[in-house]
């Protein structure tokens, strides 16, 4: 029996040849949820040897598997194909996971995150809400992810990288028969439907849904400003059009305004709603106290709000210097370019042509990369107390980075070198610095946003798609060549393991086929990146930035954009799908913070559309001393104007009814309905228990109303005053 | 019997000498719920007969008659003091109100204002909720006035001065021993207290309980810029001193916040919270169709929402008519003014001194009575579907006329006037009038901000306290002269209507002296004014803007509205005690569109502190054309600032929890989980119930999971693997 659980090497044999049936069964695909990839190294530091980090790296892996039972989970090891790694593959069995669901459905109930009850069937939106009934494969695996990662005390494992020295991640494998599918099915139609957005929310979780149904609702209403911009290019031929920027700007406010009406609507559908109220702990808050929480009685740590607004205060100086510092590396590359183009015209003049590119490719990543750490230590050090809170803050912070990255050097373009850039030659002259440099204009403006699109989307697409395409080609021969060196990824048994060069003589052979493929599968897995949905979502909304604050340049911005994001779309789903780990279903009411940064740029494209309708206007002289002042005159004016329309679109929208609300409200008016007729209340039980008969004290005066019971005469009596009243006058 | 009826004239008389003692009872202190003023016309009209025009005033009396006996309304009949009116006087029995209460609050929990259930006694707050259990005085007058207007289908008696001709009011009687027990009160000390709140809330009801509430709240923060204004007068002797002026901003934003949360927990305290969600339709809502209310299944009219936009639109430009008409006036009334006061030197120039204090007094006060009548057409037309939206709207249109009014001339001394205002000496000279005028200082707008803030507050002391209380003293002498002529009120029996003469001689001896002091107390009540809480509030609100907006311009402005304030704070309570007629209690959840006007006039105060910062220094050359620009440009920073401010004071309030949310989620949370408790769930039957046993399919495999059960293996061959690498390097 011992030995078996040694020899067997087909122990994953009878699972395979039904795999494609298993796929599609929807509900669990595979019977592996998570692997959790042990990782130790064999090199010991200074101070430690060779055996006792051997020690170490066992006891790691004893202490692994012992909380795997504790938490009654099923387990099973592998090695990796990469050397010193193993394979851990868990599974949650019915039983465990049926209490944890419930647990899990019970706790949203109390918070208020989903609509639906818990013991009823009859809804009028029973279609609609069908998702807090079923449960879907991203549901299963977010319960597992949450029993294998939650503290001890809460039932869980506590394993993850934090606790777990060599635990270096915790990943879901792919559904590739539903993946394939996904993809073959959007590359025969143009838009994805509500369906579609169903499928990704079931597989992938409520968070990528999120992304890409944000995604498909941009594309969509991109049509307008790239309509529109067809129209101003062509047909006015007017660059800096006032009517065209006008529009451009009602379009975003209206357009951010019907997204956060869609995404209530899925937040009701997808059962999120109210789920960002109650997130998560943030693992890294740190109270000065414990108190119980006021409503679920919970013990949860406490800091005074004085203390985290006084660390969130301190951190904005932090991010402030980084970001300067960041800004000068921008404006440095810049001036370089600039002078380099079109003033420098000495010695090697061809060669330093191309020195300004590699401050973009590698410069600016270089200090982009310090500013992310710099900003993340500060923003932990903020102690947030929920995930969202966290989260929120540091999007702030990485957006600053990218739209510094991605704007500034128009921004110094558009306000400071078209201007003032004259201004300088003077000084060429002073250094006898040669150039042959003509009058700046706005040509410049225009070029450096082109190149910003065009290439950002070439660059965009290389990364996202292409890089991948090449790795998985190259990678699975220098796969093979590592094999053939090292094994392939068959565990050694526990007798031969003082034999290394006996495995692959004995283990290879041994692998049924279908095993042998499904540990190809996971072993590619293993070598993907993670899925970084930050990455996603920062490039639509410097995008969409680029669209609402610059496209008055160059009216064809939205154009451009529409069709890259027609390949991004499907794009992003080939990457989440081939090139990418499967991401941990995550839950998430809305798209988060990038809605409040998309607002942020539609103010700015309030100061950008009137600053360039009044400084590019022909008319305009550049070089009076009046202009910067109307030119801050204009701003400002739009600005009111900008905060009047979103005020007037806000306004009109409130006056129809959301789907969402309508639900929601009917959801918890049926649940009040159908408990209090459970209570079985009445009037006089209610009025005795609550307040008691003690207006019957008045009863005794009641006597003196009851004697004058005949309505009739009272009616007399009035009468007859009316009629007196007649004849006296 | 039923002469009985007819001839007791001592029906009340065994009522009062128990008076003092139902007073104090606290839950009913009368036998008499509401008296309904019934007045008749007894000229016909054109086209009439005396005699047809008497029909319909007894048909219109049979029908209110009958309208009450429907609903099980008590009700008895009695001759007013004044010509042509008969009082009614209802009252409903215990029964009719206790079905009433409990559908009441029953509509409440299901609408989500009730955050305490029906049937449970344990809370935590029970003391702070404890408002929604009593019954208080001002929730048993609303419940009556609900059966009495509310239509016949809701089970109402539908009886409204709307519906019925000769009905001109319906209101409710004063508990003089408890108005009494309150103003001493008020008169001992000098801040009231949460009690006291509490108390006017339970006899008057919440809408009035908020005014008072925000009246105290208000008081109590004056007293900070009050004091920095002391400073800013008498050390800094600095008139527009920058850092007094950036105080008060950043007072005005912290105050208006703070306020906001102080709001919601008198909402949870006082059990209205939420109530502004689903406030009662408006009677004036007319839908194109019925449609079924998709939350409670009610009947309910529609209007399709881009009609109701399309009327609010439509109005704006006929408020702002309105608005420009009465600026013109006002503006008219300004320049006479300066006119004849810095100008005008020629003959009749003492008389015509005091032409401007007519315009004051008579033309301006006038012409808002136009504009308020013109709006309240305009706010009917917009067609508003509750009544929350009504008075929104409609509070917004008269803020308008109020501010116009209270503001306007400063604003034209300050930014045309004084600026600009050298600009007219040469056309006087033209004209060859005569003037001794010197140049335009910012003494005048400070003279006439003291005007409008000392006239303003001694003008409303007397029109509130004085002229009141003199015509308390002087209406009893008309009325008794008026009783001499007309018989003192005591009805006339039928039988000798036709005897006017002799009504006098037989009723008058036969009420008792209880009685008497009854009717007259009744009679005095019908005479008064109706309570106008409109009038109360923008009153507080044009003074906040004096402080907010303009107190740069004389710091002592806070100092004065403070001192005011102490008065105000006790002369509303005697007012409303004894010069108006009490009350019909209403819910709030608020104080509702005010704290938007006021959140208006805080920005403008970001405007004015900047501009009066710049214009008035002494260094600014008030003649060179920059200075508008400028002023402008340090305008429009400063509402940066605000904006900037704002947004701090708002992010660090978030950080503290209110009590009110708490308690609210405590409450839901609490709900939740008895209900569950009562179904009895447990995780096998609901998860067999929702999912079904699905999960039970991968079942087949788990058999494979079975087999290497021993993890002890899996943790024996894992640490082979890991001793294996150690030595294979």
């Amino acid at each position: 029996m011992a030995d078996q659980g040694l020899v067997n090497t087909g122990k994953f044999s009878h699972l395979f040849p039904t795999s494609s049936k298993q796929y599609t069964s929807g509900i669990s695909n595979t019977v592996v949820d998570y692997v959790i990839l042990f990782r130790y190294p064999t090199a010991p530091k200074k101070g430690m040897t060779r055996e006792s980090l051997a020690t170490s790296v066992s006891n790691g892996f004893q202490e692994l598997s012992a909380k795997l039972l504790n938490s009654n989970l099923m387990y099973q090891v592998r090695e990796g194909t990469e050397p010193d790694t193993i394979l851990v593959f868990v599974y949650c069995p019915w039983p465990v996971l049926k209490k944890h669901l419930y647990q899990s459905r019970l706790h949203d109930f109390l918070i208020g995150v989903r609509v639906n009850t818990l013991d009823d069937h009859e809804h009028e939106n029973e279609e609609a809400l069908d998702a807090g009934h079923k449960l879907t494969e991203a549901e299963r695996l977010r319960l597992v992810y949450e029993i294998i990662t939650s503290p001890a005390n809460e039932g869980g494992a506590n394993i993850s990288p934090e606790v777990d020295k060599y635990v270096e991640s915790i990943f879901p494998l792919h559904n590739d028969e539903l993946n394939k599918k996904w993809i073959e099915s959007w590359s025969h139609k143009w838009f994805i439907q509500e369906d579609d957005l169903q499928l990704i929310r079931d597989h992938f979780g409520e968070k990528l849904a999120f992304y890409f149904a944000f995604l498909q609702n941009y594309l969509l209403w991109l049509s307008v400003p790239a309509a529109m911009g067809i129209v101003a290019h062509f047909v006015l031929k007017n660059t800096f059009n006032i009517v065209y920027g006008a529009l451009v700007m009602l379009w975003s406010v209206v357009y951010l305004e019907v997204w956060q009406r869609k995404e209530r609507n899925l937040a009701v559908k997808w059962g999120v709603r109210n789920y960002s109220k109650h997130d998560k702990q943030h693992s890294g808050f740190t109270g000065e106290k414990m108190v119980t929480d006021e409503i679920t009685g919970e013990l949860v740590p406490y800091c005074p709000p004085w203390k985290l607004f006084i660390r969130r205060a301190v951190t904005v100086p932090g991010v402030a210097i980084a970001a300067a510092g960041l800004s000068l590396v921008v404006g440095f590359v810049f001036a370089v370019e600039v002078f380099l183009h079109e003033y420098y015209n000495g010695p090697f003049h061809r060669f330093l042509h191309y020195a300004p590119t590699i401050g973009y490719v590698l410069l600016i990543p270089t200090m982009s990369g310090f500013y992310t750490k710099w900003v993340k230590a500060l923003n932990d050090w903020e102690n947030h107390k929920t995930e969202a809170s966290w989260e929120y803050s540091y999007t702030q912070k990485i957006f600053v980075a990218n739209f510094l990255v991605g704007y500034l050097s128009l921004f110094i373009t558009a306000w400071v070198y078209i201007p003032f850039g004259d201004h300088l030659l003077p000084y060429l002259d002073v250094f006898n610095i040669q150039h042959n440099h003509q009058k700046v204009g706005t040509e410049r403006l225009k070029a450096q946003l082109i190149y910003f699109i065009i290439t950002g989307q070439v660059v965009g697409f290389f990364t996202e798609m292409i890089l991948p395409r090449i790795m998985a080609i190259v990678q699975p021969k220098i796969m093979s060549i590592l094999k053939r060196g090292n094994g392939n990824g068959r565990r050694s048994s526990g007798t031969k393991a003082g034999d290394p060069n006996s495995k692959d003589l004995d283990t290879a052979p041994k692998m049924t086929e279908a095993e042998g493929a499904f540990m190809q599968k996971v072993n590619k897995e293993v070598a993907m990146e993670e899925y970084n949905i930050y990455t996603d979502y920062v490039e639509m909304v410097i995008q969409f930035g680029y669209v609402s604050v610059f496209s008055t340049v160059w009216p064809l911005t939205a154009l451009c954009c529409f069709i890259n994001n027609i390949i991004e779309l499907r794009g992003d789903a080939i990457k989440v799908c081939k090139y990418t780990r499967r991401p941990i279903p995550r839950r998430a009411e809305s798209i988060g913070p990038w809605l409040g940064n998309m607002q942020t740029l539609v103010w700015l494209s309030s100061i950008t559309t009137a600053s360039f309708a009044y400084l590019f206007r022909s008319s305009t002289d550049t070089h009076s001393p009046w202009t910067p002042i109307f030119t801050i005159m204009a701003i400002m004016a739009n600005e009111h104007i900008y905060v009047f329309i979103r005020f007037i679109v806000r306004y009109a929208i409130t006056l129809v009814p959301t789907w969402a609300d309508t639900v929601a409200r009917q959801e918890e008016f049926k649940l009040k309905k159908r408990w209090l007729d459970r209570t079985a209340a009445n009037e006089d039980e209610y009025v005795a228990k609550e307040i008691g008969e003690k207006q019957q004290e008045v009863g005794e005066h009641e006597s003196f109303w009851m004697e004058h019971k005949q309505p009739e005469l009272e009616v007399e009596s009035a009468i007859s005053t009316i009629q007196a009243s007649f004849k006296n006058d």
